[in-house]
């Protein structure tokens, strides 16, 4: 079987480009994660693993990664990414992650990823302990993107 | 490399949700996989890979997924997601996993699929003996998703 | 951690099919790489990962890949599909990948993804030598593909 991440981070950050995806790889870039593989996952924090901010990854690693975007070409409208991992009072078990993107303020982001972690768990009867929230929004200018993540890894 | 998979089942389910995310994120929990993380490929069946039904695999873990989603926000809409297998009658061969949805029925949806697998068996001059089908449809109520998959497993 | 991959190569190619899956699944056949199992990743070229053209991959591999597709069903549209690997002049760094559709020609498909890698070197403030370039178009009769890419292997 592939091996079962360990450990994770969240992050957010907006970027303009030259084109959709440079505006994208822009976002990756300021968000910490522009010079690794992502693998997107859906999304389920294994259990046990541990919070590690401001984690080093070699450059080109197959990450596995929950996350969201949205880029847009319309001058002057406002988009949001929301990451969210929400973590069980049962500390062995497994948390739910969660990604939101939007034409909304951050706060707004914020306030839908954290009801939508609540849903998750809510379905699955599990007790919330912890939301671990990370968001951002971008007024664009020519060609803006909006991104938030949570990178699993070893 | 990575480890090639040596298990695979078929599965699909319908939900609703308060949010698209959520909706799908109900269905993945129906169909039995929603605590793995999905990591989403196109879309072969390994070489003597085992159909293994009923397969629990721990929470958390990197499960390679065919799989076909479809959300709608019009309460009263049809959706239906399948998802298919082909099976070569040269046993120690691969097979090819079709993905499919649309706005139709179940049954609609299981037609369209199994010619897409016959499509692919034809041009690849490999002679089908089976086909393992699985899906399903919904009528949205607010947000609905529906959902088809073969998950690759170890 | 997920095995980093050595060595890559690029590709590309157009198809018609039945569907708008299987036209990707005869696009994926004439670019050597319908038999496996892609991964997508966003989209780095691990250091000193080295050109391999005409490798073989064995069926049902999981093969990291970065790509672009895109599929229409307007007969007498022209859409086309580029990918574009970018060499550092630091040989053990790592190099960037892009990937670019659009309705348009082989060659402004070609000239724009040019455009997008010498972009993330400049972020990046990195000197480029080389970009390898694969790009192909393709008129729509029924439903038609234009799928580019750049498998990552060991």
């Amino acid at each position: 079987m592939l091996p079962v991440p360990k450990k994770y981070f969240v992050t957010a950050a907006e970027a303009e480009g030259k084109s959709k995806l440079t505006a994208f790889d822009n976002a990756l870039l300021k968000a910490g994660i522009g010079n690794v593989n992502l693998l997107r996952v859906s999304s389920i924090l294994p259990p046990e693993a541990e919070f590690t901010p401001g984690m080093q990854i070699p450059p080109g690693s197959l990450v596995p990664t929950a996350y969201g975007s949205i880029v847009s070409e319309i001058p002057g409208e406002r988009i949001a990414a929301a990451i969210a991992v929400g973590i069980g009072v049962d500390a062995d078990s497994f948390g739910v992650i969660m990604e939101y993107t939007g034409k909304c303020t951050k706060e707004e982001a914020e306030a839908t990823i954290t009801r939508m972690v609540e849903e998750a768990f809510e379905v699955r009867g599990k007790a919330l302990k912890e939301v671990k929230v990370n968001a951002v929004d971008h007024v664009v200018e020519k060609i803006g993107c909006a991104f938030a993540a949570a990178p699993l890894w070893y």
